[in-house]
């Protein structure tokens, strides 16, 4: 059961014109299952993204980044799931570049004018063909209103599809973004087998994108962790189509702000539902680490804490053992930290003060805290006005119960 | 049920000269249990140990450290289980100190000539008058044959108690070591709530010991990690009483060189037995790294695997799930790490070869070792010439009920 994670509704999710989405059973790993999604892109589009940090980044990725530097403009997207195409050295890549192949000249475009993506097993090879043979019907059934089937199209342990929608107003113009995202387990920082997929109808010039796309990641994808575990094909992808009759080509002033401000929101929700929807969550943690000297100490502290298997143990039980989360402030690594300048916070209850137990905070007021569904756990450290939020779930039997038998 | 670690006999633990070992049943958190050791420590024996980096370092960890660097010559150790005595602030290190003073006047020493030690639930205030109203009997039952049940009196969560010994000829003259250890979650390197106590016969200089002592801890107690949480009151301690009529005062040559082997492998097989004995522990992995540019970067990649929740349910399932391993690696932070140089084996089975899977693997061989309760993971960077192991052990459903569950 996700965290407080309504289903999404097909009629709250608005269409982004310039944008198809269709799916198919391509049958990849297992039948009956939809598992390709196609996504048309009209012609003058931009589109941006960012990807896995992770030192075996997969096939596809590798041709995202050789197609985004072409420059010639991404006319479609395509993903699958239930095979990442990671590790699979040359034979990986010639797939990943025969499906771009296949989707171009299904559409009458050019082969670096798609791109690929892939979720799933690791180490094992694509089955290409399967996977091209899928496309003719994903292109078919490629509508502007199918955002809800394009969620569950890339879905792998997600226990549901997550999609959302919001409008901006800009320059008296809505301009309307739609997203998705996939991803449960092996999520951190720097997109752990997470995919993420937004689209607005504004135009936006390309070095524009780019860097919506890295703030809104800074501030959402990248700053959600279930496992600490860093995927090898995580992905962020903007894409403009133009249509609202809104252009933004600065990356400043009052409209840009707009956009980016919205962009972030839409992204901060598809990232926290796939902490919510964290393999075996049964809580959502909020980690808000402030008062530090500078940002890069903030998220240090706050990863500590959330990827202390004790400290999500401690959550999964509703047990406000507050040692566990000052155990690992105090090995997150900052060697300078003064800790008798530490204070901490479950939600209003003041629990740690300077250092040590808070002489006025009692047992039943945390303990009260912890019974919650959504906990903020906030860190003051008192060096510095910097601060930092991670969003991460607690550890339970589930997540040990879905990784110890995923493949099987 | 710890993987392959038998009971400690107490006919093959040695005395050790100039050591006497006594416990009690304080009743610091329950009843009727051994949870305070103290170990008598004859005149003129030197005393030397390693202890947590975490910022928040506990009380007692505090006390040791101004104790050994007093210089007035250790005579006698207190340790206390149930009570970790860290977070505690000013009475916290008061209550370290009068638990020193009760035990330096029962045996007409000198405060400064006692080390304390604590262990257990933190942020919580050590009951300091149950702890030295039993120090008299423990006082009184401290024999030199005592190992087994000073082993016992240190336990927290270990299923076991974890004690060895062994002998060593130096200048035609047997040495001998006996140890006892604890810990069995929370640990990783830098010690997290891990004791461990070595004494030995020789006679040994105090710098040459902390040398000793620091170099057995970075191959042994710096080396092991159930979960990669770190404690608040890690400490190796390593006691050389010199009544074996053998002199160390240089940190070269046959004689130290043959005590410091045989200090390291006994402090190894403790380490390990800490492993072994991991919270929900069913196999021990040693995850060895070698073909590194420098001995850190191989640390941080066997660090990344060990501590990897997926590995370590895969590990669990007897799955061998060798892109998980590959994942970890990639994303452990050598951001120049030529992944295409990588090769991985399970023991003797050649999984990954240049970076992608084996041509040659065959899936039922990876089983056939994952089934296995020891498992060794070699990793070639082939990037140089350094190495470094870490032990560490898997991920299960008892590891989440024991930390869910810990202080109820």
């Amino acid at each position: 059961m996700p965290v407080n994670l309504p289903l999404p509704q097909a009629e709250n999710l608005k269409s982004v014109a310039g944008v198809e989405l269709g799916w198919a059973e391509a049958g990849i790993r297992k039948a009956n299952r939809k598992d390709v999604l196609v996504v048309r892109v009209a012609e003058g589009s931009t589109v941006a993204g960012v990807f896995t940090q992770n030192r075996f980044c997969a096939a596809p990725v590798q041709v995202c980044r050789e197609h985004l530097a072409a420059g010639a403009g991404i006319r479609a997207i395509v993903v699958n799931t239930g095979n990442a195409n990671a590790g699979t050295g040359e034979p990986g890549l010639a797939a990943a570049r025969a499906t771009c192949d296949a989707l171009a000249k299904a559409l009458a475009i050019q082969s670096k004018q798609v791109l690929p993506f892939s979720t799933g097993v690791i180490l094992e090879q694509l089955p290409v063909d399967r996977l091209t043979a899928a496309l003719p019907t994903a292109i078919a059934n490629a509508r502007a209103d199918n955002w809800l089937a394009a969620a569950e199209s890339i879905m792998t342990t997600d226990t549901q599809p997550k999609a959302a929608s919001r409008t901006v107003q800009i320059d008296g113009k809505t301009v309307t973004l739609s997203g998705i995202s996939k991803g449960a387990g092996m999520i951190r920082p720097n997109m752990a087998t997470m995919l993420g997929f937004i689209a607005t109808d504004a135009a936006v010039a390309q070095p524009v994108l780019q860097k919506l796309v890295s703030h809104a990641a800074d501030h959402s994808f990248n700053s959600i962790t279930i496992d600490g575990d860093t995927s090898t094909n995580d992905s962020f992808v903007l894409i403009a189509s133009g249509k609202a009759g809104v252009t933004i080509d600065r990356a400043e002033g009052a409209a840009f702000e707009a956009l980016r401000d919205a962009v972030t929101a839409l992204a901060q929700e598809l990232a926290q539902a796939i902490v919510r929807d964290g393999e075996g969550a049964t809580k959502l943690m909020t980690i808000r680490v402030e008062g530090g000297k500078n940002v890069a100490e903030c998220r240090q502290i706050a990863y500590a804490v959330a990827h202390s298997p004790l400290v999500k143990t401690a959550f999964y039980a509703s047990d406000p053992n507050l040692g566990r989360i000052l155990a690992a402030i105090g090995y997150a690594g900052v060697n300078d930290l003064d800790v008798d300048r530490v204070n901490l916070w479950l939600d209003d209850v003041w629990v740690a003060r300077d250092g040590g137990r808070n002489p006025e905070y009692r047992e039943e007021d945390g303990q009260r805290v912890m019974k919650q569904a959504e906990i903020t756990v906030r860190i003051a450290l008192g060096r510095g006005d910097a601060e930092a939020t991670v969003w991460t779930c607690d550890l339970s039997h589930d997540y040990v119960s879905i990784n110890a038998d995923y493949r099987s």
